[in-house]
């Protein structure tokens, strides 16, 4: 018997990859959860049938999301992650020093579960970390409730559709900018700039009528949509593209540098025709 | 009915679109070749499975493969290409004023003549360029007869499979340089940098022990496997990561410009570990 996992990336584009075994399957109150032993990409997560994350390429994803803003902010104290119920996010902000607290919320226990249980590289260390503190909650409530709190958020959303579609409207920007103190910055996966030309266009007009700089960068995630993936900040103070190297890793990494940092607000021009 | 193309981009992975129609298909001397028209990447040339050029994001590639090394020389007269049956980097070459010859060596005539029937957008003004001479040879024998006269060598091949194997060996990079001016330069397009890396490291060992310069540089190209390629460059004198702001494009780019083409040389941790 074969099995294969086919995602339907659009309604005439597939990718599909071989399964050697099913690890978890749930359907919880918000989303359908599958965990795979694929055998190219090694773990992989399903919602809803989207491909989250795998063990393949993850590390991309989240040091890209993460660094970019944790590194443009040059003393990140308090940081809330939305979403990113996998770990892997909050796995990377650990690893940064000074930090004094880290929000994590996620909407759906189940994930958090799983994922702590199946997918255990993605949640390295943060079972130690005295600093998170993670509440199972709507997103969109907490960003409500938080007032001028927080250096850097980190929106690790899955797609626009399902329980993800409100976090990538105009009132959540606003309200994110409410919880961010004066000189914070936020972040936000923005999905591919083939694919998504218009709600990537819609997003940079949002966020640029509420932050003074809104930036596009990009990195390169071969198991997302076209393998090439998009990431939006909004910032109050701090220009992302051209970090301070004041403050640089001091601790091991697999994609990001400094370098890489720079090279990923530099779009061609096919990418850049979305921020003008 | 419902018509779909799966190309295998290796054994444990797929990537299928939807057909609206069979354009072309024929088996030649050398390969089966389709040309599709696709619901969402228009029409997509396929050369014994593989998918080869899609009129989607032909543009990347054919400006990347191109432009990058054309604008690193500071002034290129004579250039080949060997393969690129499609036309595509044919038409992006004769965009650069003061050429004066430009060879152009295909292994399989019904290519040629197929795409110049069915993809007329990657054959635009090639027919009427007074400097390409088309010759339906063998590329290996050509640059084995070719002393010491090309600026710009361009290898514009399929994968290291089938007809295009050979253009992948040590004694073919030998040939190329012997065939190059004291100052030229060569491209070759050399896959994906997750996929092929064992591939693109010995490629780098053996045009670095051949041309005192020697880089890769990338570029996104969706539906090629993994939507991230890799280009190698070996140059005798001219630094490819450096271009000279002297020469600029004088025409309509929708990639390229002279930052993508600084860009694509500055490589994430993952990539940077195949050249080091």
């Amino acid at each position: 018997m074969e099995l294969w996992i086919t995602e339907q990336q659009n309604e005439n584009v597939n990718f599909s990859c071989r399964v050697k075994k099913t690890i978890y399957s749930e359907k919880t109150d918000f989303q359908e959860i599958e965990i795979l032993e694929t055998e190219y990409f090694g773990r992989m997560m399903i919602l809803d049938g989207v491909i989250q994350t795998t063990a393949f390429d993850e590390f991309i994803y989240h040091e890209m999301i993460v660094h970019v803003p944790m590194f443009t902010h040059p003393e990140p104290q308090k940081v809330l992650v939305i979403g990113g119920g996998d770990g892997g996010s909050v796995r990377e902000i650990i690893r940064h020093s000074g930090l004094v607290k880290v929000d994590w919320i996620d909407i759906d226990g189940k994930v958090i579960e799983a994922c702590k249980k199946y997918l255990p590289e993605w949640n390295h260390m943060i079972q130690d970390s005295p600093v998170v503190e993670l509440q199972i909650r709507d997103g969109l409530a907490h960003m409500k409730e938080s007032h001028g709190q927080y250096d850097v958020i980190v929106v690790d959303c899955s797609d626009p559709v399902g329980p993800g579609e409100l976090l990538f409207r105009y009132d959540f920007y606003k309200d994110i900018s409410g919880a961010l103190k004066e000189d914070g910055l936020f972040v936000q996966q923005t999905e591919s700039p083939f694919y998504h030309r218009d709600l990537i266009r819609r997003i940079q007009k949002d966020v640029g009528s509420l932050f003074p700089i809104t930036r596009l960068y990009t990195a390169n995630i071969p198991t997302y949509p076209s393998g090439l993936h998009c990431f939006t900040i909004g910032s109050k103070k701090y220009e992302p593209s051209k970090p301070s190297v004041a403050r640089v890793p001091d601790f091991e990494t697999r994609c990001y540098s400094i370098e890489t940092h720079r090279a990923s607000f530099l779009l061609p021009k096919y990418v850049k025709e979305l921020v003008e």
